[in-house]
């Protein structure tokens, strides 16, 4: 049966609203007629039934799209049953028609008409069945023609409605978790507070620290560019001992502020807000302008310290001493990270999860809904298992983005036990055959337990296919996470295509981690001195093209097509929507910043819910170009034109 | 996790000593070290530890090979665990090597090894760790020396051998059901009872049945041929109505004496033998016989009846009934099989299941310690699970062979839930690569629930391969047979390469199913006017080599190997011996009957056990002939010579 996570021993996860194929082998004894049935029962227990059809005759695959509602904890099963309506209008057809046994195959089909009748709810109107009893047993007629008005399509079709199943076999009921639809679908952008309102005083020499009140002030801008999270790097005081300088020099200088992930000082910890940001007051204020503007907040939880933090005089049995008892900091020998003291869980695990659910519960009552959390894969699984089941409980709304950039069983595990969110290895597929493999096993192997968080770059993350990739790559790897994953987020600074690296790493030279960083954003904005050199409109397009296109909303429903171009990659997203019509997207990226390619792009039709032979209205979304297009389509894609299209499907 | 059946919730199968490798992902937050242990618990609740290493490290893949002992109800399960000393001694060497914080890594040393002797049972002597701890505390020597003493192989070896073990995390004990040898490792030979002694009488023009007595007469050729297991079509009394005459036809003639399969007459029922047969002595004395000659009795147990069986008046509930009252004969719409009456599980399960028991044991206290089951998939799959583990708790030797030539999930279910061994779709695979795509289906993807039994002909299974192949075709599906399954069976007759069809079906014509076949085995004995003209002395060889060859006895130890000619199989089966040698058997084989082929077959020297340079002598056993062999090699194959090499792998 599939879904299933750890052999059903976890919960499969959904969205409210999301569809997801329920698929299982389905086969009996014999030869009579077998059926199915997919049942979703509801936090309240009640069932919803989902007729299956079989795909796959020969390994007995049968299935059934399904699309669970409200948020909560569900169930899902299938039911085999018998089915002996069908299996008599199977036989009674085949002989009747030879005139075999006619007066029989007609009794005993008033036989299983009747015992149908017996089975059907008090609530539905029976009489087309009752008419077909009568007319089998009507001698004045034709056997022939009497069973072909028994086995009408009005008969079949009240029996596809109100199936008659005998020997019902379910599967056992399997844990099904629904979550809110931003556990899938969202737009997210990440700011360091300190910088937004940041500035440099030339006559002093000196930077002045941004605050939650100042970069409050960029929540707007934010909001309009259509983003639907605003997320925060560490706002708590940071440590001095060991600081770290601009460009992760060993030695700070006068005024560099260090890293907020060296968490804690004599200010507070985890559950404090550093002096220069603000206060609770602040951060409450920073809250509700981000709702005024229909934005979340999610909040950096990096559990490590700084050998400032309160916790290692307060609390030293979350830490790991050594032989001469002095605390460990963090080391990867024989590099030492002086700096940095992580937390030991196993020491005093009670203790340990005690004091990390407090500090989280801080943040819940100041309004955070979202947690980004930095490395969970150097804590215990079952620490963040125990930590988001207890949070969930009375807030059910958290939402855990896991930043494991890990091995693939420790990133699909910490999904399976809670978090709704992970990155993903997206920045470092870059080749047509290495996106289509990912995102076809992300929409489809590991879519019901882990879902994706597409980010081109991080403050950590700086591709060399970015760094050398020109705008054409800016743009398309932003189109690339914004269409592939439902969720996707970018950086602060992607817009200005901040593409160089430090020396020697993979990672933005004067990073913002290390220093105040002022964007100057002003001097982006229309008439300003770099107007038309950020690439915050062309975001501002795609995230409206997200909102406005259903298809683009999920995850499962991705389909592949094809290109003559090894470098240019196309798929489609369809969501069928209530009114019975359906939402189609189509996008073509040409993969090569480098160059302008043409080539001709080759459609599934039927996955965009055309016949082969049909030809369509392909409107650009981008461009607002409308095109007739068919199987077979011509482009020009490249640094010379658009690097990618974006496509509304729809019929003529 | 690898092995499990249906997320664990059957057991994994195995049968007494036989080697099977348990996986699973085993990893862990953080950088600290990880090692992991694969536990088997015997019956009576005894640990066996087996170390695990791992061949993923990306995926985190750890592996281990065990073999459970004697038969009964085991489980397993794998222990990930923290390694304290292995991260002492990576983190210890970095650093010291490079000296960086000398004392206090030794000083550490001293903490781990003192707490890992604490762990060290009271029978293992620890005097190794107790000498590593005054080394490391020994500040007259230098550091590095003190840590490579403290650190070396004898120490290694002792937590290789004793591995102190924290942070002990177990995956769920998961069942083994361990079951004995015949399970896996069998020749069958079946037989028509009555055709073994029937004779022709010219002068009445009459036939004289073959009893159980004459067809004990039969049993030391069959054992001499080197087969285990002797199977027995039924042999209870035969339904006259309708019967079947010779080739199938829809009218008997005078003394045709109907298919075995239409059981049941006035004389008696499944638990009667036909009185043309003999009666129980008669039984008793056929099994005694078997027994003498190192054959064990398997019985064909076909659940259905012809209308003259003593059910369809004592327990007509056992049937269908039709709309006119009449009990339903076996149709396949518009095909009508009106000397079956199918059996109906689901009227009277109770009453069903009990009788089935009860006729099941009669034959089980008659000797019968196996069942050839004919056609179970038309029967429910709950029923076979209940009445095999039902017949398990007093008679756990007896093994069920599944007849189930139908879909994959179906074939794979009955395996699951009970039946030892399955007829597979061998018989319908004759290209290379179908033979090993399928085998190595067999051997590793399904070899933990379902044991194959590789049949290249059946009474019911004639493929044009063989019809047309000539005895090249005949020799090498036997040996297919006989070397990529550790259980084959034949028909008997296939000796006599029986490859007439009978017209428009893939089945032997003059069919021993509707008549009597007196075969004049003697016609074949050295001297005889047909010497020479039966595999049975390739049979006897074929299988002699078996016996000798402990590679041959396994199914999930299969290596494939490759050759120029996609007409030429190569393979290879290599078991382990208790002397820690190994025996390693070869196989080459030209598929192609009609043509004697000449190319290189390419080894792959390491699954011989082989570095890749090395040469080896190629033991061929059935012309005995001996062969320099190395990584690529000559061979010429076919109807001229041979059309295959089986060859025991010997290092120089």
């Amino acid at each position: 049966m599939r879904p299933l996570v750890d052999g059903g021993t976890r919960p499969t996860k959904a969205v409210e609203g999301e569809d997801f194929v329920v698929a299982a082998q389905v086969f009996r004894e014999g030869h009579d007629a077998v059926n199915a049935t997919a049942v979703l029962t509801d936090p309240d227990g009640v069932d919803h039934h989902y007729p299956m059809s079989v795909n796959n005759p020969g390994l007995k695959w049968w299935s059934a799209t399904v699309r669970p509602g409200r948020p909560g904890a569900w169930t899902y099963r299938v039911e085999g049953w018998s089915d002996p309506v069908a299996t008599w209008v199977h036989d009674a057809t085949i002989k009747v028609e030879a005139d075999i046994d006619t007066e029989l195959m007609l009794a005993e089909g008033v036989l299983v008409l009747e015992r149908a009748l017996t089975s059907i709810p008090a609530d539905v109107e029976g009489d087309v069945v009752h008419d077909a009893v009568t007319t089998l047993r009507d001698p004045s007629r034709p056997g022939l023609e009497r069973l072909h008005d028994a086995t009408s399509a009005p008969v079949l079709a009240f029996f596809a409605a109100h199936p008659f199943r005998e020997l019902v076999s379910p599967s056992p009921a399997y844990p099904l978790r629904v979550e809110r639809q931003l556990a899938l679908y969202g737009a997210w952008y990440e700011i360091f507070p300190r910088s937004e309102g940041a500035w440099y005083d030339e006559e002093s020499g000196r930077w002045h620290s941004g605050t939650l009140r100042t970069a409050a002030e960029r929540l707007r801008g934010i909001a309009e560019m259509g983003f639907d999270v605003v997320y925060l790097t560490p706002v708590h005081p940071i440590g001095t001992t060991a600081r770290k300088g601009r460009n992760n020099s060993l030695t700070a200088q006068e005024g560099d502020p260090g890293s907020p992930y060296a968490i804690g000082s004599p200010d507070g910890g985890h559950d404090a807000i550093h002096p220069d940001l603000g206060t609770f007051a602040d951060f409450d204020i920073f809250v509700r302008a981000a709702r005024r503007h229909g934005l979340e907040v999610a909040l950096d939880l990096a559990l490590q310290c700084s050998p400032d933090h309160p916790w290692v005089t307060q609390m030293p049995e979350l830490f790991n001493t050594r032989a001469d008892g002095s605390i460990a900091y963090a080391e990867n020998p024989p590099k030492k990270c002086q700096d940095i003291f992580p937390l030991n869980f196993d020491n005093a695990p009670a203790e340990a999860y005690a004091e990390v659910r407090r500090v989280v519960q801080v943040w819940i009552d100041h309004g955070v809904t979202l947690f980004r959390v930095d490395n969970p894969h150097t804590k215990p699984v079952q620490f963040w298992q125990w930590l988001i089941a207890d949070v969930a409980k009375d807030h059910p709304e958290v939402i855990w983005l896991s930043e494991a950039f890990t091995n693939p069983p420790m990133m699909h595990t910490l999904a399976k036990v809670g978090f709704q969110q992970s990155y993903t290895y997206f920045a470092w597929r870059n080749l047509r055959r290495e996106l289509e493999a990912y995102a076809q096993e992300l929409a489809t192997d590991t879519a019901h337990f882990l879902r994706p968080s597409f980010w081109p770059t991080t403050h950590d993350i700086l591709t060399p296919y970015l760094q050398y990739g020109g705008p054409a790559a800016w743009q398309l790897r932003a189109v690339l996470a914004a269409t592939l994953s439902p969720t996707y987020g970018i950086y602060a600074g992607y817009e200005l295509m901040e593409s160089v690296a430090r020396p020697g790493v993979e990672e933005q030279v004067d990073n913002e981690k290390y220093e105040y960083k002022d964007r100057h954003w002003a001097d982006y904005a229309p008439g300003g001195p770099k107007d038309g050199q950020s690439l915050a409109g062309y975001l501002t397009l795609l995230n409206r093209i997200r909102r406005e296109h259903p298809a683009l909303h999920w995850l499962r429903n991705l389909s592949l097509h094809t290109a003559d171009d090894e470098f240019v990659m196309v798929y489609s997203k369809t969501r069928a929507l209530d009114d019975g019509t359906h939402d189609t997207v189509l996008v073509v990226v040409n993969l090569d910043p480098h160059a302008t390619r043409e080539t001709t792009v080759h459609l599934d039709l039927p996955a965009l819910g055309f016949e082969w032979d049909r030809r369509f209205v392909a409107h650009e979304l981008i461009s607002d170009q409308r095109w007739d297009w068919g199987a077979d389509n011509f482009v020009r894609l490249g640094p010379e034109t658009h690097p990618v299209h974006i496509i509304s499907v729809r019929g003529y």
